[in-house]
């Protein structure tokens, strides 16, 4: 019944050319002339620290490319894979070829473009994936993985990565960043300060494990938000000390309370001290109030702190008892984000505590409240202090990126974007600062060759470079 | 004072010709080669079932284009039409002569280009209409509607249509559809199960009525939740044995309760009995625990689900009561949807009661929210098991179904959408499913010419295919 | 660090020419030989009409053009300048060229575009603003203002403005008004009544001083609802008789409650008598009654009333102190908009009290929630009674402007639409209906070059002619 088989493997080649996504001269030389050779900075991604301690080889194919990959996990399943050939354990090659199959299926889709990119950039394949190519593919590569090539060092250098910001929980011992200091490589590998578990005070018991967990590592006894907070303080400089100068928050949305009370604080206490097995009544104003509190300590430090904001997660109780969290089963919220966003930056502000912040939003219909409010926090001092951050996640492809662009240009100062970043736990995702930059420059030379932008390839050029590179460079100090 | 009369007639011929929307060959190869000919499964409109099984004949073009179309009338009312002209029962010429003279005032909106593809494809009208041509096609068109060929089942035939999915009340005897079980047509007519008016709890006086007539066609008193559920049921399987495979709801939102409680059951006890004249206290409680139990009963009938979120009905009372419900004042809501849609799918996911369904939206800033979240319940069985439905309403039109492709495209798999319906009232509206084939193709085309496609005709056609035909086939089991 | 320098001066001739934003001959036509030509009717703006009456001569470029222009103070916070040289009071020239070294980082902002128009239509300059040229530019320009040619009213003659609808408050004495009213201009100036500070009872000192003022200048002592809406008629009898026939409403959405209660009136009277100090118990329900009555005396006097919706304002408190309202700190709300406008809208046309309307979002996710909301209430008799609005502040540029048309176009009755207005504080904003007008030909040209539109140059250019003059001269009755 099925129309076609999708089995031609013959046309592929050529199919990632060198002006892949570039229409006219004038895109393709902004892109070949300005942006192309530039150092990667990748200021947020969920890389493992121990794998690049390490310089790690992966065994195959299916280890680098559809572990922990939920966007494929996803996609697999919406094409009636049995999810034992997705997260299952059992032959790479089996699962590999139920990828593989998958593929032709997904044109639209941005593992498209970027699965075919990965395999031309890292392994030079240049025919298209299916289920005739599967076994080819995956034995060649899997080979090429073998060599110190394509070590995770190796891999990194061949994108010409500068910096690496990986995240991580506040109990991490970070052992991985202080072998990595002292290492001789190319690119600085930073961790970034990410407390989501301290924040989700609804789930009674892993809160209180992650508490007594922080209580040992920060050798605090944590009894109330005082000590809750000095335990995190001595988090934060531990993190300071091995070179990280980020935070990270992701939330559904801001939180409307900020304002701690004595009755809460009453409430807190037996709340840690197991006197009461009642959950705690306004889990809202507790997020909100240790917010401020750690945007604060942000600030003195000097950091940038991040705000990924509104997805629901774990929608599927079925997978999430099965598989665990990420396991492609989020997805985009539409929560009212504007006045609790304001009312946090702004407490920050007032109060002269307001560190370089990026907002990302996950629901491209916000794309343009949080373009605008970015504006309203700028001190005139920073450029570009309050970044509304790159097209994050689900929007993380052409089109999603696009439309960010021309939000941030519209209601924002395009020229100040620190751009982009994978925001990935596959070493093999840098390609999508590739994907960025010609996304980037075909949207100023086709503006340019419209007549809507000043036609001096200097000019815009300079801006490209800035966006890809330069801005961040300076942003982040490194 | 206005700056011109709209009138000319001479330059229409060829305004709807065998490429409109199609820019590029590569767009009209994959229509004209892999689309044009495909047959029509239109699984969910509001035609008349008794129209059809009687092989209607229509008066004239008035009786069969704007009787019931509030599109029209909504355009009419904005270009300051009398209501006697629009919804009143006058002179059938005198009123179309009223339409005639605004479509000239309607390009941009659907209506100019559905207008004219309807009086092409099916009266072989080839000039604009307006005020100088309204006599002359509505006598041409009148005069065609005499004919056999012109009837109720040639016009389906003539649209190579294969499948009839109509709307029904559960209470409907389905006389209609029993007897054309039995007729010998080339296409299926099949009743869809749609139970809104039990769910609107709210109007006391309409929903008492309401019940009483159910326990009457299902012989089933109905005294409490449990009886209420068993005349459901019953009339499930009644709809079951007449080939109905498919429910659906429209909802402003999916309701956020779906727990029923003994308490709400003693109430709603009462409220049945007339004993108590006091509103239904949790009319949301009610919905979503009413709406659970159908879902399962369709799940275990093997049926397919449809939810159509976000509109509000009704806006402007002065009209609702001149005319009636659907009287073209309705428009776009914007509840947030994400967290009780993510909730109501989850739980019945959760009991391995999800029937497969499909999700449309109203509000197109919600495109991205439904596309993703479609994919947290596939199971890994069933290809496309979620479906992102094709752009509903308002939404249909070529600047609507291109959003909700390219949302599908980047969230979802666009290569197992069961593509377009005509969700319609009209016997003209087939032209739907050629201009959305269109749209189609020249998307698809477009991003072939521009390399963000493998540039394979077949690969990329057998796709347009599925979406146009193969898809709808599997998924509904025809 | 920084890439380049962005100081060529060189190639900026040309850039605004006279086919900016068209492209295609179809375009060009269409905004040549139909729209071009225009008066302006720029019915709603922030125009100040004591400038206008006294025929001011601006002392620099710098007061016209810096003073009060939130959106350039937002830019330039962004770009690191110190608020001492935005909004501070030091030499102009040294303001002129911190705002000068910021334009070549403006490119894909609005004010990139602009700048550079306002600079050639009222200036003739040709070249590009920067650092380089900022000292010739300033003077040049500064120089040309002494003249009478640049005068505040041959600066509105050069732009064929024919009306100029300012915004006024209820307070005001109109004294410019009536000055102007026997003045020999080729332009009318009418003001439109804005009484936004009498619906802010949540600042309850402002609030009282503001009622104690409006007791005053409409000699009826303020002590209860009913000698509120006594004052509030004098106030428009007193507007009307002024030649005003607009009025206009800032919200962010529109209010719930509508009826106004005995227990409530109670509350009202004590709060104005200053017995009680508490805030008002229900400020919603206030601004709803309120606002209902005023709009009955609208409707009663025939005049259009305007409602823009959406924004959250003075975001940052640190800024609100510092340099008050419109400092440029506000932005996008994304606040629930479509039950509450409903249900506004809808009391008014039950009693016959809908006067025409004209509804702006400035939340671009709202775009078909409020263009399908406006043919909700359209009567039959008044062509395109109820209007969605023209892109709003941040929607003011050429993605706003075409997104606002699109809705319009698929969910309305584009063709009656009345175009655009600058609500500008800046005499040099007129150049926007150009740019408006250059956006819309360019889109219905381009409709026409690829077949959605009929290629009929009269047909569509007599739209266009509504579109930009006379559907506005109609709707006002100028």
């Amino acid at each position: 019944m099925r129309a076609s088989n999708y089995s031609k493997t013959d046309v592929s080649s050529g199919f990632i050319h060198e002006d892949f996504l570039l229409s006219g001269d004038t895109a393709r030389h902004l892109y070949h002339d300005y942006a192309k050779e530039l150092p990667v900075i990748d200021y947020h991604n969920h890389l493992s620290p121990h794998l690049i301690a390490e310089d790690h080889r992966f065994a195959n194919l299916t280890e680098i490319w559809l572990h922990g990959d939920h966007y494929k996990w996803r996609a697999m399943r919406a094409l009636g894979v049995d999810e034992a050939f997705i997260t299952g354990n059992g032959d790479p090659k089996g699962n590999f070829r139920q990828w593989a199959a998958c593929l032709p299926r997904l044109i639209g889709n941005p593992l498209f473009h970027w699965s075919h990119m990965e395999l031309k950039n890292t392994f030079g394949v240049n025919e298209f994936l299916n289920r005739d190519s599967a076994d080819r593919i995956y034995d060649h590569c899997s080979e090429r993985l073998q060599s110190p090539e394509l070590s995770a060092h190796s891999i990194l250098k061949s994108y010409r990565v500068e910096m690496v910001g990986t995240t991580d929980d506040p109990c991490d011992d970070l052992q991985s960043h202080w072998k990595l200091r002292h290492a001789a490589t190319p690119f600085r590998v930073l961790p970034s300060f990410r407390p989501d578990s301290i924040f989700n005070i609804e789930d009674r018991e892993s809160f209180l494990q992650y508490v007594s967990k922080l209580s040992s590592v920060s050798g605090i006894m944590i009894t109330d938000m005082d000590s809750l907070l000095q335990a995190l303080k001595n988090r934060i400089e531990f993190f300071h000390d091995c070179g990280c100068r980020i935070a990270d928050h992701g939330l559904p949305h801001m939180p409307f309370s900020l304002e701690w009370s004595t009755g809460l604080e009453a409430e807190f206490r037996k709340f840690l001290a197991h006197k009461d097995a009642a959950d705690f009544s306004d889990p809202d104003c507790f997020r909100g109030s240790l917010l401020i509190q750690l945007c604060i300590m942000y600030h003195q430090k000097g950091w940038v702190q991040q705000f990924h904001l509104g997805p629901i997660r774990n929608n599927n109780s079925r997978l999430l008892k099965k598989i665990g969290k990420d396991a492609g089963v989020d997805s985009i919220g539409d929560y009212p984000q504007a006045l609790p966003l304001a009312r946090f930056l702004d407490k920050l502000d007032a109060s002269q505590s307001l560190a370089k912040t990026i907002l990302y939003n996950i629901n491209p219909a916000d794309n343009e409240v949080f373009a605008s409010m970015a504006c309203n926090f700028n001190d005139g001092k920073i450029t570009g202090k309050i970044q509304y951050g790159s097209g994050w996640w689900f929007l993380d492809q052409k089109d999603g990126i696009e439309k960010q662009i021309s939000a941030l240009s519209n209601m924002g100062v395009i020229s100040t974007f620190i751009g982009m970043l994978t925001d990935s736990r596959s070493f093999l995702s840098y390609s999508r600062h590739e994907y960025f930059r010609r996304v980037l420059c075909n949207m100023f030379g086709q503006d340019m060759d419209k007549g809507y932008l000043p036609n001096d390839l200097n000019w815009v050029g300079g801006i490209i470079k800035d966006i890809c590179y330069f801005n961040a460079k300076n942003y982040f100090e490194l």
